[in-house]
């Protein structure tokens, strides 16, 4: 599938003139980091419709009302939804499907729902079995996000100059799409598109697993007493660890088959790595390390998300 | 051993007039990043005596001169320490040795000699080894560095208020290991004693593990084509793999026993994840995910080495 970025679209002021022509009310459900800082996002990018938020806890949502993330708070998904023409499900992933479920209740027909998670086959699965009409359904992973939690982390330019992946199933009617990505453009997002299979693939090797090894090194280092002598390299390696363990619990089960390959490969990896040791095969070993660097190297000075 | 922070020893102010009344010339051997940072170092502490600089290429030498990093450059190494009391190895580790022998040669029998490598057991091993009276070696760690080279990169408060370690054999004398404690402690480190073996098993599991799996990581993302697509969280995650590969591979060769025992506990760390993957054992896997963010959140907050 071809990848489309924001320059083969509109603008982020014409993706915003096109929003605001077809939205006159948006639901974002969840008003946790991505949720608040969508709606402060659409404010900033001239969104002139209404920001209803929904949340189960209504401290959490009046919060977000109180930071001007968005107009009106409510705990009643039936409410939320109401006279809105798009919802964005922004809770952490492990909710998408009882959401789902209620919104093929409460939705009307042609209301467009996208999503903010990391994992992307199981909600476009879920979205085809248990919407009334599935082409108003198209997944979207904003990438974009940071450790920190809750409305009160919100950022108005957290999805600026970002990536935003998203992915249409062949349900998916092209009016959906193209109003989902007007949403992510306005919001200067670069929008890239991929079947949900080829996305959990890549991210379970370039999120999920560093998640993952973050975690693991983390234990290590406590286990081996060897915390006070590390320095910043080991807070850079280790930074994902501090992630919202829920939400990262939701990721790993919706991704378990793309984790477990992704583990695998690792470990082989480490098995080639432990082989140039054991062999004294130093010559191999700074080879491998300069090809490394050569890739991060050219990578890094790619323009980058941020997740 | 007792470790031994700045607060117990002398402030950087007294420890800097102590190291000049002891010091009236330091060799630094080896003008890269360390070494050039070292002498700006020196100079912004305040060290009244001459600072020599040697390195097999005149051209670097002569740049970190120019950078006023060092007072004399020269490639000859007999004149670097000809009247110095001290000797700091700045060096890539892999050099220590053939240093070593020839500062055997070189030097006279007093002169305190160490050394800023990321690996301890060999240098010190071949100090006691090779030099005429080991009482004068003791070994150096101090965490800092960047993953950017040469003695342009150098700045003069890279050392400040990070750890160093300090690993006295046991043939090291209280004089030496005195003097070098003042020499990190002008600049403003924290200093801690340990033994070089408990230095490189635990530099193993923080650096020397946490390098390798970054260069792992971009292997791999470059082999699943998801380098386009991965964001801030992977970015901090392979920062290291665009350190030197020479430098990490003498690393890597002076401390192998120690690093693959390391990837040995991650490989098993990583089997046991992949276990709790496959059984669903979600609860399990978040409660560790609960206890990984713990550790590292409590880490997070307390003071930092750089590296």
């Amino acid at each position: 599938m071809p990848s489309m970025t924001k320059h083969d679209i509109l603008s982020p002021v014409a993706a915003s003139d096109s929003l605001n022509q077809q939205v006159s009310q948006i639901a974002i459900l969840g008003t946790g980091l991505l949720g608040a800082s969508l709606g402060l996002g659409l404010r900033a990018a001239r969104f002139r419709g209404s920001i209803i938020g929904y949340g189960r806890r209504m401290a959490t949502v009046e919060r977000a009302k109180a930071l001007g993330c968005i107009d009106q708070a409510t705990t009643n998904l039936a409410e939320a939804v109401d006279g809105c023409e798009l919802v964005v499900m922004a809770t952490p992933v492990g909710v998408f499907t009882s959401l789902l479920e209620r919104l093929a209740d409460c939705g009307h027909p042609s209301l467009v729902i996208t999503d903010v998670g990391s994992t992307k086959q199981q909600v476009c699965s879920d979205a085809d079995r248990l919407l009334p009409n599935p082409t108003y359904f198209i997944g979207s992973h904003p990438m974009a996000g940071s450790e920190r939690q809750g409305p009160d982390a919100a950022i108005k330019d957290l999805f600026d100059d970002k990536s935003c992946i998203m992915t249409p199933s062949k349900h998916t009617s092209p009016a959906a799409t193209s109003l989902v990505q007007q949403l992510w453009g306005s919001l200067g997002m670069n929008v890239i598109q991929m079947s949900s299979a080829e996305h959990d693939q890549k991210v379970a090797c370039v999120s999920h697993l560093p998640h993952a090894i973050a975690a693991m090194l983390m234990r290590l280092a406590d286990q081996w007493d060897a915390t006070q002598i590390a320095s910043s390299g080991f807070r850079d390696t280790t930074r994902l660890a501090s992630g919202d363990p829920t939400v990262w619990t939701d990721i790993f089960k919706t991704n378990r088959k793309q984790v477990i390959k992704a583990v695998d490969a690792l470990a082989l990896e480490l098995q080639q790595f432990r082989k140039l040791l054991v062999d004294h095969a130093d010559d191999n070993l700074e080879l491998q390390l300069q090809q490394c660097k050569k890739m991060r190297d050219k990578w890094a000075l790619e323009p980058e998300g941020d997740e």
